[in-house]
């Protein structure tokens, strides 16, 4: 449950426009709801500034659109993550306002606009064209959480003076979120710039020793810059989210 | 180099206290110093904030002193991470000044007193009395980097009664560090209450398949509570780091 | 051979119901069969209390249905684990009275029904709702075996309070089974609140280094809380089998 | 803190022999201590039938000494596992009705004599000679926690007709405990000839691909034998701490 | 080239039979043929007593075919391991005195009948229903290399009464190839009774931490019975070669 | 751009063929041209002399074609590695002057003739057939850099006489490239026979503990010859990258 | 108990040489004893031709010796294997018959003198001499079980004449050893040039990713010539004695 | 032997100064000599034109003395890698011209002047000063090969004005070795400023996930730049070695 929309029931209570019995119905599903398959964390809105979201993987296109149902009374953004095209066309067909986005693999639905918030801009770097969908998450992710949200892509560490053409952007961003496959090296040298926090973002790009992305995981982790801080390897959306949490008011 | 430090001599050359020649030799060595063994990056207290800080590991006591005499010309503050007790008591024979953290093996020098700053305080919560050294270093990180700093020690998820009874100061606190070994679930519980961003620490306690605390790292980077980015295993040095680096104004 | 089956079987030879000719021809078989691609384990029921169970896997549909026309002979229950569609649709056109759980990948079919027995109610918590699978196999497996079964899905440690809210379940239970993918946490956590047994179930539940259910798996032989134990990744049907052994009177 | 005392000081009260201030201050600690470097879980007892198991990895001699003074003031029993010789002797200087067991590396103080229960023995097996610490851990943990245990050592796979010689004591058992190192096939052949639950212990005996106990480790949760969960390698304490949990009343 | 092809071709040119120009030819690609994606060993026959076997996982259906043409001149049989269905279709649809087995995945080309030779039977141990193809290339490698082969599949060491009873032809055999997955303990047990060398091949059947065989090949390679060497995971064809090389006379 | 494409282009404004402000448009995009999904680094031909070659693996046909339709203007040779046929066919429909390598997976187009360089021929050897494919993408690559290059495939270590049989073509080698999967034992004895370096291409081909080629990467970093050096599994690419840059005059 | 000890007690009684009670008496022991740390498997001798092997690692001196006083009353010869230098002085203080191997850490005591049999010559290959230890710990194995064993060290495959000029050692053997570090390389060359059976043994000679010998392991586990077995990582005891059992008349 | 000293032979013998006599016993023990633990090989200076060079590890401070009196007589230069302090003191103390570094853990003898040859300047540069000890020993295989070198020590990623300062070095140099341990992304930097190869050296400093170098190492093999190759952890020998292949005119 949204917090403003908590706080303007409880405003049209105390107005008397609405009736005790219409509120304690309103609020009777606050806490979480179970149905049977899911117990849908409503009160995490207000618990965490941002409802739960779907994550898509090993569901079945009808447990994510009886989630949905159930969210959409109480929250104002619903988002679903790692959901595949054909999963995403049931998804459609019941909320026609939602939106795919096929490189990152995520539904968005605003059910109300999103307002903009934030200390200052996050910036996403990503290394390569084929990081591209994994930073891509990163942003939904972050500007759904109301966020100002640039990117740089394809600016890997084999070309250093790429990178070092965008001084200005990086200098100016609040925080950053740099993705890299393959060895992982661009967040050390990003977060070797700025004294601001990194989240930096392996990817599972690359082939052999790449090992689905571990290496890169691994070489971020032992980043010999110490202001980065690491995710789960393809994780855009957590990357989003932290980096959110950091920029929050 | 220190920005205050920086801006005082230019004010000094300005006013004419100091005269140019003066100021010239004392920034000669400004962007970095090449001892043979090593480049010490004395821009980097301009650029990010802090100054470098020795890792000790891998390094002679002669190579670490060598580096602190080069540095106390222009830093307010010296870390060496990783130094063991033979070594530290070299390097405490040569700058009686500094402090020796037995538990959490790094070496502190103050040269002019730390100034609080930060947007709230650093809380800093381990699971078992064997992470405390981690958690420690991650303190004295923290804390030299002018931050109000927390601790909650030895409050694992085997007993979860014993987190919950510490509501108060993990709501208030602005960013978290999370330090656990074995099954790594503290942070996830943690994270779970707050909507700040949460810092967790991997620590090798444990034994089998903790894998050196692989295990704990690869739980966090799993966690279910989208609000952790993780550092390496017992690298509560870059916890604080990264924590005081989202903490400061 | 089911040991109801032979107590009957040997009562009717005493009671002269049944000569002793028919008798030997119905015992003949009794300690295993060799089909050439497999030696049936009549005797397990008697030694183990439960019939040998069909493990699909790399098994043609023919093999499963040659091995079940021969245990329906002697057993009162039929199980097939990890069988996919395609293959239970074969399994099914034989055996009609044979039912096919899809989720679970189970095919179970009851000769005589099921008579409850045990010491007190298994309870199955699952941490996700991509986990319910392996929990119905746990689930479908225990209730074969003779339990009362209970079960309660989607309490991740991301919300305790939801988990918190299930306590007097938990409480009840003589037996617990605890399913989870990503950071494995919840049994750690749910064995903390209760003196009985835990037997943990990873699943393979999430991305990156999950590692295919590895981290989960680590994470729950590191548990910081004692009474628990572990079976092998998505092993719904070993974690219901050993709970159903604990849980004889 | 243990029940049976809790309960003696609330009769006392009842009848007047205790007055209502002493009792206050008696269970002023009731709930957990903090002693800044443990937060000690004296409620455990009462909600887990046994206290909390100072594990001494990681921990100083004094940090040791320190919990068991308040410990004993509220429970019957004390364990400290994974303690060296140097550090028990410290320990024992101190408590010196404590008593060390050498080979298990495990410090039993018992305040009060320990009363047996328990549904029926506890069997525990081992493979080699070399597995006899990690059995004598489970063995003096299991009759620590109140029940009778019996062991039979050296009965490894090879030589079959040893652990068929002991078929009876193997029958009569309620709950197993096998442990094996190298490659960990005695839990399978075990748990094949009884329909009771088999915890099974790897341990990292062994050299080259046992990879210090992973490969015992992965082989049992691999069993083909069905009543079988595992603990983590060389954790004889969590066996039998779990099988004295599935023995209880 | 087949060692009793060249010796009838030295007799026949010592006869008269065959002149020298044409004994030449015949002789003239002895050594190897190379035929740009090929250099086939003809010369293997004489030196080992057997042909090359062609792999045919990552050849073309096209170069097997090629590399079977110039064989068949010179050799008595031809096999092709790790062929699927639709390669051998085509290889069938050229050489129609081939045989496909598709459970072994293999081609078998007898060109001329095989003799049986050998110091005894090669008797080959499957643990499970699912083993079967492994056992299945081992047996007819063995058998293709003219030894006498005997099987008995599914007598895994849960029931471990079904292996005993083979006792009289586990002891009659010269070599054992023992095939298991899982926990890959049925070639300690089996080894543990013969005073014969045991060949211990792992199969990957199994699911989680059985690793794809991993944890099979690691337990075979630590069986506390010595007398056991190991081949490559679901390597039949290894083990029916190597154990034929035991066996020759 | 390519340095002679240059060098001509500075020639023609020198003699007064070319006006500066056609000169000016031309050099315009020399550094690198932002097309959102790519920072295509013209400067790479100057700085590196080759121009960057394109990933196949995770970019769309489109962006592939997009990068290629900017690079044509600029450099004298286009390649794209790891492209399926899917793919190539979108880009030979737009470039019908490219050439798509099927076996190594390889789109070459070249816009101006290679003219041969380098200190002398440059030996690509292939352990077995199937290892072919890589070995082709190191031929295409060090070929497509203007170097002379031979191939010797399937000549591996189980039939020394083939390789030893070569010894002329290997002597005279200034780089060889040894490409094997397996066991990975061809470029230590390879490498023991010369003075010149040898560049190691482990690949993928083989099963069980082949780990996916790690298990021949392994090898060859651990070889007991010291003039190899190593790239990554399936590398060919890399391979023919490096034995030309050590090539060039 | 040695077969021909015991032939020769029967026949002793059967001349009336020694009395029943005395036979009695000495055949007590016979299956196995149980020494509480120990059960002793004297049947070994009848049923696997050679006695039970000590391992010496993880036993204390005490065990050992007591183990080999009840052996000696039974066995022609004991060995002890992986026993360090102080454990083996307690031993020959109380077995001065008995000989301590410092580099294959090994204890041979031989009561009777062996008996050379076997079909042909063990040889033994191993490729540096860092690997001489685990050679010689095969030797000692193999003579000690009565072949007759050659051996050839420090024979790597980078400078391949050297293994080239023993090829008429190489043919002769009837079973060969090859025992390697690093990349493990050598037994692939070996085995091609012979069709007898070749074991591998992997050393944990090397440094970085020889990974305590895993890389050789996988490297002859992946061997390109298929008449090759292969054994743990050191395990030079494990392949004297598989050798034997094939040796074996 | 050296070639020079074999041709400086030979012309003494054509000259008459050296009677064939004395020739013959000069050049009798040419290919090899096999003094029972070791086979020296004498032919590897003409092969490949360096003497082979003594691996410390496993060898003792005995052999290594035998070794070097074998190769004494015929050779230019030795060495002995990765031997630690207290076997080089025995060595020192036979070969009193030998030189022990103490931080490379080499012995270097130079029994002839070194001639300086080679196509230009090696350049070794470090990330690290904790890498220096690995630079050193690339530093000293070099140099020891005949070849310039030049060293930039302590230049990591994470303040990459410090290496882009050192431009003209990097530039001039032929080959390039870069060493780094932690996230491995020097050689990654590098190699994109230069067309020259790079020799990338991972090391093992570092803690938790830089996994003893190997982290470092598969970043380096997952380089984005293409002119780079890799050697084992740690092994800067081998890329000393491998270099100076490169470099040889």
């Amino acid at each position: 449950m949204d917090k403003d929309l908590l706080i303007n029931l409880l405003k049209s209570v105390a107005d008397g426009k609405t009736c005790v019995a219409d509120a304690v119905e309103k609020l009777d599903h606050m806490a979480y709801e179970d149905i049977t398959y899911a117990h849908i964390d409503h009160h995490r809105s207000l618990r965490k500034g941002f409802p739960e979201v779907i994550f898509g993987e090993g569901k079945t296109a009808e447990q994510i659109v009886g989630i949905m149902e159930k969210m959409q009374r109480q929250e104002n953004i619903i988002l679903v993550t790692r959901i595949d095209q054909e999963k995403a066309d049931v998804v459609l067909s019941q909320f026609p306002e939602a939106v795919y986005h096929t490189d990152a693999r995520m539904v968005v639905m605003e059910l109300n606009k999103i307002i903009t918030r934030g200390r200052g801009p996050i910036l996403i770097i990503s290394a390569g064209t084929s990081d591209i969908p994994v930073a891509k998450e990163a942003y939904l992710t972050a500007r759904a959480m109301g966020n100002t949200v640039d990117t740089i892509f394809d600016v890997g560490v084999s070309g250093i003076h790429r990178l070092l053409d965008h001084h200005d952007a990086i200098a100016q961003a609040n925080v950053l979120i740099v993705v890299a496959g393959m060895e992982g090296a661009l967040p050390s040298v990003v977060a070797g710039m700025v004294d601001r926090p990194v989240i930096a973002v392996p990817t599972s790009v690359g082939y052999g020793v790449n090992l689905g992305g571990m290496t890169a995981l691994f070489a971020m982790l032992n980043s010999c810059s110490s202001n980065v801080a690491v995710v789960n390897i393809d994780n855009g959306f957590g990357a989003g989210y932290v980096a959110s949490s950091i920029n929050r008011d």
